[in-house]
Formats: structure tokens, sequence, C-alpha cells
């Protein structure tokens, strides 16, 4: 590949922004604070209907963000009573000592006052550069323009508010028919730009109106998790802020949902994976969605780590990057993860075509076909290790010069 | 940092290679099989005197080249007779089934036969591209020349033989006073180049006069690998065939080393520090040194794992070559690592320069005083995480376009 200029927007990017119904018992508001960004709004705040039940899902760090560690102690908490997420873009508020935890109170506080909730019902998130002290009065000072201007219909300026880096914005929705009445789930997310002197952070917002006792959103979120947010990778990098948040008001005139109901599990993952897939296609510099299916490994946690072995291989990822169908670094790859392989049972192909088997380059391979599908926009490597039924889907994107240049080529 | 074409030497490199002494009971030789490259020797034959005790390290990958299997299987045997270690370039041998066992077996038996030693004392390594049948009759055709021409002053020759798209050759050397005569240590190394569709490969060949027992021998150099083989990264991308082997031929007049020799072992280890340094220098597209110190860490276990994830994040090696005092960098990949660590209790240098503590940057930081530190060509990262006494120190070097141009801007 050669360098090319980073283009204004992923060349992976979604044709358009979907038109996102509102969510019954939801509404929407955003603002301009000026923290960092003047032209453009960069706060936002989704009001919750009394009784919704929240779900959340954090950073493993363990130098995660102050609004981060204010949410894990608040999200098992009570469902009485209305409930608000409140999302600045510009300053992370992570690795801000003492200060930062006042910050996060400060704001929560404030927008439970301004909606007449409990403080411990309102979430905060914070994105953007690190380390420097979030001013949050410039901040609470929107709330009350933000309060008079809440509407359901204004999902998408609240999920753009939310963007740092990001070259679009990313949303999915669906309806499913329920028991006795229309399901709908909406939400968005923000991701995998990058800016001096900033740490990539993924935030993800998701609301329905389907009827959700809290413990069993919980564990619908936590496991679609697993498939989706937690099987992408554009870096290895994790952030100190990730964070998803799943609101349900309950106000569908379907009946609620119970621990068997395949159809709103199957409709959120579904949403989940959306989300996660978009946030891959703004990865830093990506011109290329690649999927990695690992089959045949001993166990599903060995099939992982291959999988997340090759994903965030360098070495894999620049020769993604040079349409280079070099299936000697994927077997690298999976030498290195450190999970049960067999250099002469493994198989790998390029979608369909079987590339290396026993082994060895397969008798059926010839490099033109290798070279040919390496063209594609959206890649798919699948890798069977011949041992067990271990099986894993990660996805990443390709490692180019536009990685380089967005995270070294400027001066903080 | 702007994108500049990679320079023919990496800016890293020593100002010239060292003049290695000769090592008694060592002979060597090189030429030029053709295998790939036509106008530099490409095969090497090191020659060691009877009764050499061989001491060996190879690569943990799953998916190891034959001839790192053959070298496993042989490396604890009897150390009676002659011995020599042969190496090709151009070719790693590596995922080639049944076919490349066979021409490890036919090269190592060869190689036995001219020398008139046993096949279980030869030690074969290869590097280059993976997935390609090794020609190993052209390169058996070179043993008779090789024969004739073994000489112990043609370890610089041997050393460049071994090269693939190293932009320097790498070679150490040391004498130390033993009990009762002088010992000399000389070593040389291969590493962190690239090329179509091949892998990195690290190769060290280390020869001493010293008597030393091969378990002794062994125990030393597993030792010593741990704190500075095992202690570089350039990319986290493990190779297939990473193999250092160490021969002692016993031919100097000093008395056999003992366990307690602490002289003989810190030698040893310089020399394997230096290799490991030079390596790195000739990381692909490198243009810092960068040493990554963690003292504090629960366990000495915890500490690498931190090092190590701060060495291999994409954005703390964006960011030094940018020379970006990007400390938040440092403070997520030290979150991400998985082990323990609290924020409040972190504390982060620049050198000397004190940068973040106690949950946020130090009062007496100024980002001058970071901006300033970064243009330095070696820079030394050191973070205290106040939890214990664990410590690691590891190396690795900055990620820039010139990694991006090596292994991505080509076609296989």
């Amino acid at each position: 590949m050669t360098k090319k200029p980073t283009p204004l927007v992923s060349p992976l990017a979604p044709a358009r922004f979907p038109d996102l119904p509102p969510v019954a018992g939801v509404r929407f508001a955003s603002a301009n604070s000026g923290t960092k960004y003047k032209n453009r709004d960069d706060v936002m705040l989704a009001e919750l209907a009394p009784g919704s039940t929240i779900a959340g899902v954090f950073t493993q760090s363990s130098t995660r963000a102050a609004p981060v560690l204010d949410c894990q102690k608040k999200i098992a908490g009570s469902s009485d009573g209305g409930a608000a997420f409140f999302v600045n873009a510009g300053n992370a508020n992570a690795f801000t000592g003492a200060r930062g935890d006042g910050s996060v109170d400060a704001i929560t506080s404030a927008t439970a006052q301004a909606l007449g909730f409990a403080p411990a019902r309102v979430f905060s998130s914070s994105t953007g550069v690190i380390g420097e002290p979030l001013p949050h009065k410039a901040i609470i000072a929107k709330l009350s323009e933000m309060k008079t201007s809440l509407s359901d219909d204004a999902i998408a300026s609240a999920a753009h508010a939310i963007l740092t880096t990001d070259t679009f914005a990313k949303g999915a929705f669906t309806t499913i028919q329920g028991d006795g009445g229309k399901i709908t789930i909406a939400g968005f997310a923000k991701g995998s730009g990058m800016i001096a002197p900033d740490m990539a952070t993924m935030l993800v917002y998701i609301f329905t109106d389907a009827k959700v006792a809290r413990p069993l959103l919980q564990d619908i979120v936590a496991t679609a998790t697993q498939s989706t947010f937690n099987c992408i990778t554009v870096d290895s990098d994790t952030s100190t802020s990730d964070t998803l948040l799943v609101a349900a008001t309950g106000q569908s005139s379907a009946a609620e949902i119970t621990a068997n109901d395949d159809n709103f599990r199957t409709a959120l993952h579904g949403i989940m994976l959306d989300l996660a897939h978009q946030v891959i296609r703004d990865g830093e510099g990506a011109t290329k969605f690649v999927q990695i299916r690992v089959t045949g490994a001993t166990t599903d946690a060995d099939a992982r780590k291959i999988a997340m072995s090759v994903a965030n291989s360098p070495l894999v990822k620049t020769a993604i990057a040079g349409e280079d169908p070099n299936w000697g670094r994927i077997v690298m790859a999976v030498g290195k993860s450190g999970a049960a392989a067999d250099r002469d049972r493994l198989a790998v192909s390029f979608g369909d075509i079987l590339v290396a088997e026993k082994g060895w380059v397969s008798p059926s391979y010839t490099e033109q076909q290798g070279v040919a599908y390496m063209k594609n926009q959206d890649i798919s490597i699948n890798i069977d290790i011949g041992l067990g039924t271990g099986s894993a889907i990660v996805w990443t994107c390709d490692l180019t010069h536009g990685y380089i240049e967005i995270n070294a080529d400027y001066r903080s």
C-alpha cells in the first residue's frame, strides 16, 4: 500500500446514519459546553422514565476513569424513580485523582437535581483527553438548556454529541414482536478514533421500551458482550473508560421479558454486534474489515486466544493492509498464541479458499487466488485447529500508515 | 513524525561491527548457495572441537520450524566427538510438513559425513521465507567448499551470512580471566528484519573456549535468556524459528567453570544482553531504543506483565515515534496489563523526570520537560507500581511508518 492522506470518513463507513426511531420512555438532549469542541454539541443527556432498569458493562482496566468507577458503584442499585445517562466528549476525566471523583459527583448530583431524580440513578461517562481536570462547571451550566430541549426525537443528535475523532456516528435499531406488543431497541456507540493525547474510548448506549427485570437485563447484556464488544480489537489497547449502558423503560405494551425469551435476547445481541462492527469499521486508519473465525480448538477459550493472537498481530494486520495473502504470518500468530495447536493438523482458509492444511500449503491453492481474495474490502480468515470443538469469532481491521499518522504524526 | 524513506541502515546501529577474536576450538566458513540471495554468502558452518558442550534455547511457538524441532531433539545429547552449527538464510523451512523434516535430515547428515561427526551433533537453523520447500541439494552442494575454507578467523563472514533483511550484522565479545587462563566469549545474532512473506527470526550463536559441563552451560544460558532475549520485543510477534545456541569448546587453559563462577555467568549474560539490544536497535523501522523499567509490582511476574504491556502497546510506541510525552498512554497500558495496579499509587518517570504520581500528573512536571526528553534517541521509561518489590526491565523500539512500509508496502 502507498501512503495516502487519511480520509475524512472511513472507507468502511455505512452509507448513512440509520433513522433511529423514538423509544418510549426515553428523551434526549445535547448541547455545546465548549470543553474542547467549539462548533458542535459535546454533551448529551438521556432521560429515562421512572422504573427503567439499567444494565452496564465496563472496562476491566486497573486504571479506570472516575466516571466508570462511579457507574460501577451504582449499576446494581434500585430501579425506582427516573434515571439518566450523561456524557461529555473532549475530556476523559481519567487519571485525575480525587478531583476527578469530585467532578463526577458534581455532574451527577446537578443532573439528578435538575430532573428530580436520585443521584444514584444518574450514570455519567467522559471521553477525550486524559490527565486534565474536567471543567465540570461549564458542563453543568448547560443542564437547564438541555432539560428544556429534551425530546424523544433527538437520538441522532445525541449519537453525534458523544463523538471525538470518530469519522462517522454509529447507530443501530430493530423492532420485534413481543408477547402483546411491539418492542423497539435502538442504540448508538462511539469509538476507535484517537487524538493527541487521547486514547480510544468505546462508549455504547442502548435503549429499549421492553420490560425487563434488572438482573435478567444485566445477564442478557453481559452474555451478549462476550460475543460482541469483547470480540473486537483495533490495536489491542484497552481504554480506561469503556462503558456500555443498556436501559429498558418498560413502556412497551409487551409482557415482561423472561429468561427464556430468545427473541429479545437475539435482537439485543444483533444491535450490539452491529454497533461493535461499526466501531471496527471506524478503526484508526482502517481500510479492511476482517473477520477471524477459529474452529476445532481444544476449548472455546483456546479458540478465542488464537483468534485474538491473529487479530492483534501487527504482521498479520500489515499483510492485510498490503493485500498480501501472507498465510505464513497467520501460522506464526497461531503458534505464538499459547493455545494448544498442532502444526500438522492446522488448516487455514481465506473465505472459501483452502490455503494451508496438514502442515503445508494446500495442493489446490494458488497464490493468484489469494492475491485476488485480498483485494476485497471485507476479509474472512478461517482457521481450523483440528483438535477439538472449541470455536470463536473476532473482528478487527488492518494496520496502515493511517494508524501511524493518527497516533504519531502530531505534537501534543 | 513525517514519513521518510526507510533508511538502508538503522539510525540506531552501532558505528561498526566489532573485531571478534578467534575462539579456540571453533572454525567458521560461509558460502553462497543461491537459495535467495545471489551476491552474498547465505550459508554458514561453525565447526566445534571434539567434546564441546552445547546449550540451546528455542522458540515456544506451537508451529515451530523443522530445524528447531530437530535441535530440540538433539540438544541434551552426548558431548562426545566434534559438533557443528549449520545455518542457511533465505528460506525458513517452516510449515513445510514432512518434506521439511527430510531437508533437515539431509543437511545435518551431509554435514556430519563431511566433517566426520555424528549427525546427532549437527545443529541446523533456517531463516527466511515460510511455507516453501528448502532447496537442500543446492545447500549441501556447498559443503565441500566450506569444509576446505574452514578458518578460525572467519567469524565476521559467518555473522554476515545469516542475515536476511537486517540492516546491520550484530556481534559482541569479551575476555575474562578464568582460574588459570584467559576465557574468550564471542557471538553474533540476526533478527528483526522482515521481508515478504517472511517473519522475523532471531538466530543467535555464541562461542567460548571455556570448559563447562553441558547441564551447567544449559542452566547458565537458560537463566540469562530470561533477562536478555526474553525481555525484548519489536512487535509482539513470535517467530517460528527463534534459536539461541551456545558452544563451549573447553580449549582455554582455564579450569572448568563451576556453578558458583559468577565471573563467567556475568560475562556470558553481558554478551547475550549486548546482542539482544542490537536486535532491538535493528527493529523494523526503529528510530528510538526504549527501556521500560517497572518497580514496586506485587511480583516479578506482574512487573514483567506490565513492562511487556507497555512495550507492546501500539499507542505507546507511536507516541514515542512522534516524540510525544504521552504519559496517559502509559497509564492505559499499565491498566490493561491484567497485573495488580492501583491508579493512586502509580508513579511514571521519563528518565529522571517525575511525570505522574498519586493518580495524577506530578505538580513538578512540565510538558516542556517531557517534550525535550522525548527528543533523545534512547528513551527510558520508569514505572513504579507502589504495591510491592517486584521488578522487571524490558527493551523495545518505536512503531513508525517504516514498520508499515517494510511489512505492508509490497506484494509477495
